[in-house]
């Protein structure tokens, strides 16, 4: 997802922006407090050290005025993120091939080989990028991740996006490409997973799914899943400035609920799935981290689903901002998070 | 175990040393910073939102400076959590008999009828206070929750604390009590639950079990245990005055843990177990808080018996600080709490 912070960095920088000075200015006094107080933990790899000591990513307090600056920002986020894909490709020794299903474009991510027991399974896969970033093959570092350190083929869907297709464009996208995957996979061969708003999606397509009759996929596993929208749940305020990835709900990440919704209300189960019924969903596994500003959506997410009775696990990450454990190949905690969710859909995946 | 928070206070007040003055002055900018800043989030019960909007516990900054004030910091301390004791008794219709196990006292506390599955079982309880604090009946409060709530037989274990008794008797008097019991239960019987010091010593139990060759409980159920007694750990400072409840480790509790270890090293891994050797535990329920000084104790101690391949599972409720869930009977996140111990429980004993 966010695998090339230099690069993306020097690009950012080099536009003209001046970030960080724009960083200073404008980030509250306990939000710029918080990101100075908190030492780097020793108790997590030195990879993550390295993650965690770095600071906040610039583009957090970005408000994109208009379509050009969302589109300006996306693509510029996007090429960066891309340009460390043939590596890690190289690395996880996987394939990956674009293709559509039911109209909508994806990426078949295929791991060297598959071992016997995932053979005849598939997992789908949601990106994460508050449903504006990472569009076409940005968005498949996850998949890549998850096929390579998990041996499963994984089907990465490349759905739709505001500003030009706001909700429920992702979701109808969502349930069409599973609609048509269930043609050919039965639904307890099939797995969902995401990061960030593909928690999200995974957990709305389930949603979705139960509400148009569709059996429920065998099991899913929604990482750090955007579950509230709204600016709701505690970590969005606790972790504010510890969080050096999304930093603060009140900056891209803001605008980016309000321009996906498009004028709909937020806490709508379908945006927000944190206010869905759950009962009846498969075994789903969380993962967040103890810095995340999304330790809320997912701990509520996870509360939620233990009250319904779902056989629901949650793993918390020590030391952990918003998805760290996708952006470097290198450190054990990335394969222990990819080992855990492959060891969850191999339990629960006929 | 902090039931009567105002009649602490009180009390607390009234012996002149004036706590909030000195608060004012002693708690560091940051830490006041935090506990300004975040507001009371509206995602958890009226119940919670009481416990978590209370301000900061006045003793959390003491410093005893000698056996004397160390005691009468406990007694104090008793005094008001067995003021409620009655009135909790009553209310979660159990009865509570005090007794001996190996040379040890004991209470034993039964609910008015225990299910039908639960008959032969007994789970063993570790009472929590930074191996100081809760001697005698002021233990007894999580014992009776759980046995009123969970319908299970618990037998509470009143071992020896610092000042007087640093460690390893706490650990001597958990094996000898379980040793005992193994000559009329079978461990598959056997479940064994506390929270904070209580929850260390259900994990030095288990290591200290293995280590003398008898045979573990069925399952754990430490509930934010104090794995790691030096302060090491993200959350020791990102939920510095986060925490309403312990606040820092820089008052009363880091003085405990060196009160406690006596000289010993704070990382030994009976006096932190998140330093043992956990392969072959038995299944583990962990629990915590999003604000929890003791996030980090909690899930560092649930990755490493992941990682050993240990069947554990984890819970973070939303908001909450230290050991909340088992301070007012009457929060719903109370019931959820032992009802999901309960339900592990009975999962996992024969």
């Amino acid at each position: 997802m966010f695998q090339t912070i230099k690069e993306f960095l020097m690009g950012f920088l080099k536009t003209g922006l001046f970030a960080l000075f724009f960083l200073c200015l404008s980030v509250p006094l306990e939000v710029r407090a918080a990101m100075r107080e908190i030492p780097v933990p020793d108790t997590v790899s030195r990879e993550m050290q390295a993650m965690i000591g770095a600071g906040p990513f610039p583009f957090w307090s970005l408000r994109p005025k208009n379509t050009e600056e969302w589109k300006a920002f996306v693509r510029k986020f996007a090429d960066a993120g891309k340009s460390d894909l043939p590596k890690l490709r190289e690395l996880m020794r996987v394939t990956v091939e674009p293709g559509s299903v039911a109209g909508v474009p994806v990426f078949t991510v295929a791991p060297q080989s598959i071992p016997g027991g995932n053979a005849g399974r598939v997992l789908l896969h949601f990106h994460g990028g508050g449903y504006v970033l990472n569009p076409g093959e940005a968005g498949t570092g996850e998949a890549i991740l998850m096929a390579g350190m998990g041996g499963f083929r994984v089907l990465s869907v490349d759905y739709r996006m505001a500003p030009d297709f706001p909700y429920p464009s992702a979701i109808d996208d969502a349930i069409a490409v599973y609609r048509e995957l269930l043609k050919t996979f039965p639904a307890g061969k099939i797995g969902v997973f995401g990061t960030s708003a593909g928690g999200g999606v995974t957990l709305a397509l389930a949603l979705r799914a139960r509400a148009e009759g569709l059996p429920l996929p065998a099991a899913l596993a929604p990482g750090t899943p955007w579950t509230d929208l709204s600016k709701t749940g505690d970590s969005y305020f606790a972790n504010a400035g510890v969080d050096n990835i999304l930093v603060s709900y009140d900056g891209w990440l803001g605008e980016a609920a309000k321009l996906y919704a498009a004028g709909r209300d937020l806490k709508d189960p379908l945006l927000s799935p944190v206010y869905g019924d759950v009962s009846g969903f498969p075994p789903t596994l969380l993962t967040t981290g103890t810095r995340d500003l999304f330790l809320s959506n997912t701990v509520r997410m996870h509360l939620k689903l233990r009250q319904a009775g779902v056989d629901a696990s949650l793993i918390v990450f020590e030391g952990m901002s918003h998805a760290q454990y996708c952006m470097n190949p290198d450190a054990p905690e990335t394969r222990f998070h990819f080992g855990e969710v492959a060891k969850f859909f191999s339990k629960h995946l006929q």
